[in-house]
């Protein structure tokens, strides 16, 4: 848990695009042994979001159910890494303490936490904030 | 610490590709709050790897110094989320368990530890595996 002057706490995830979960699914768990330890579909985002245990992080699947932010990604750039969602424990004190904004404003995002995503991306990195919840 | 059929321990850290490296700890260390707390140049890749601490992992900053599959990146694909690096105890033993192979082979990568690259991308992602060393 970092501590100072900065509202994260820890990488929650880290979000990886694909088409197609159970395909992807395959490689993450019979491959690399990898525990899936989550699988739902976000109403909201309209993604379908799979976790994957890495140890300290979860590796998040996300699969588009309809077009949208994630579907154009793909469009554009193919399968790839695509987020990282940072923990912190109040989203608004977050955005506030950060001087950052979230156009798309706060969703329900997986594992039923409120989540939103930043709209200045450093260096290219898409990041996501999502509330409290534990790391694996 | 993952146990079971798997040689990951955990995500060691998540590599970001820039073009310069004092432009982007503008923004992770001014901005976001992050701790650095490596900085160094890995010659046989030749980059500029600094690190940041983000609680359970790290955020690394990859900045080439000379041409090559980073500099090769960033001018396909500009500035952005790059690998994904999962620590083990012993590459050699990781790629065996894994049937994965490293063409570019090993090599003496950030914080000195031995490090590879895996040639097969599962839905676009470059993993690297690293040894030993502790998380954040």
């Amino acid at each position: 848990m970092l501590s100072g002057d900065t509202p994260i706490n820890f990488v929650d995830h880290v979000g990886i695009a694909v088409h197609d979960t159970r395909a992807a699914l395959r490689h993450y768990t019979d491959r690399l042994g990898l525990r899936l330890v989550g699988d739902e579909e976000a109403a909201e985002p309209g993604v379908r979001l799979t976790y994957l245990d890495a140890g300290n992080t979860f590796l998040q699947l996300v699969q588009p159910l309809r077009d949208g932010p994630v579907a154009a990604f793909l469009r554009e750039s193919g399968e790839g890494l695509h987020h990282v969602c940072l923990n912190v424990d109040h989203i608004d004190r977050a955005l506030q303490q950060l001087g950052a904004t979230s156009p798309a404003g706060v969703f329900r995002g997986g594992r039923g936490r409120r989540a939103c995503f930043l709209a200045e991306e450093p260096n290219g990195v898409l990041l996501e904030l999502a509330e409290r919840d534990r790391r694996p």
